[in-house]
């Protein structure tokens, strides 16, 4: 007697995983290191970017910008002649408030992957969607400022469990907060202890080198 | 010659209109006046909330809070003796990122609302989607505080145009940032000419009297 065999598919990637591994295979093609950085608005990633862009001697630097709408930060990159390609989520993808793999799919006809060591992915600021979506990154970094609150691990953990690193930023201001980093340190802990913690002032560039150097270890 | 009419449904409100429209309804039966407060996490919500219970002398407040997960804020308004019903858009609303009308209306039930005068809904920390979201409200307030950068209503103007006050906070902080408040105030008012602005210390107290008698004019 035939026996009919019924195909079970297991393990289906959802569209967006589809997508993102696409933008994996085209990355790996071309050799290029890509890290989706996160944060809340305001808490310092465009410049984290700038203090960062003239310490890469050597490695070559390009930059994704994802906002609802505008170029403002992506201005603010190419001024120091970075290769920046924007994505407005308000035009054609709804206004949304995080970027997807589609959305970098859809920008990555505009980058020059064959020139680029180093792509950072600038995020929509929000704390909560954009940890929903890999979009083909080698690893996740967020910023997470002083002035935001120690409770906010606790408040949004998925963006901080799923954050190779975590940036702490604006640590010049700590003087003049009732902010207990310590408090910050562990509740990071305890949602993520695996995450890298670096302590940085994006405005005087205290600390940034270290996390220069995590990222320069990621292309290793 | 009989002649079918063809009945042209117009105006019809979305899903979220219509509860809102409801939730509108329950609030105007019981004389509640409601606001929907949003901002950027770690902006200063609940801190300005905590200011401004102690303020209102005569007249009964009631909070509803949004959070992804956790009741970190509720436990901090509930500690003064003030109403609170918590919203955890992680426990059946899919981890939204936004409260809209039918999660309020989830909340109805557990609230006071006969011994209710104003009710203010923290919505959750995000300058994009809770702004897409009417919930019944009688009008919308939004912080932003001096350390978010005074690029923000720019970037996120959606938010900033429907706003009908703008808390800025943080003012305690002004001297030690490089930032320009005039260039933040010009940014708000080429979004949103008619928002009343208020500057604010929710840490010092200073400028929440002000805010406190925008809301107490709601209720004449």
């Amino acid at each position: 007697m035939h026996r009919h065999h019924v195909t079970v598919v297991e393990g289906v990637l959802d569209a967006n995983d589809t997508i993102a591994a696409a933008n994996r295979a085209d990355f790996d093609a071309a050799a290029v290191t890509v890290v989706n950085l996160m944060s809340s608005p305001g808490a310092g990633k465009t410049m984290l970017l700038e203090r960062l862009a003239p310490m890469l001697d050597g490695v070559a630097l390009g930059v994704v910008e994802g906002d609802v709408q505008g170029s403002y930060d992506g201005d603010r990159i190419a001024a120091l002649h970075v290769p920046v390609t924007q994505i407005n989520t308000a035009a054609g993808f709804g206004g949304e408030c995080h970027l997807d793999a589609n959305m970098l799919r859809s920008a990555l006809g505009a980058l020059p992957l064959e020139a680029i060591d180093l792509l950072i992915v600038e995020n929509v600021g929000n704390l909560v969607c954009p940890a929903e979506f890999r979009i083909g990154e080698d690893a996740r970094a967020m910023v997470i400022s002083v002035t935001e609150g120690e409770d906010k691990p606790l408040k949004y953990p998925l963006m901080f469990h799923t954050a190779d690193a975590i940036v702490i930023n604006k640590l010049d201001l700590l003087e003049h907060l009732d902010f207990d980093l310590d408090l910050l340190r562990a509740n990071i802990v305890a949602v993520n202890p695996h995450a890298e913690q670096f302590l940085v002032s994006a405005r005087s560039g205290e600390g940034v080198e270290d996390w220069r150097d995590w990222l320069l270890r990621l292309l290793l």
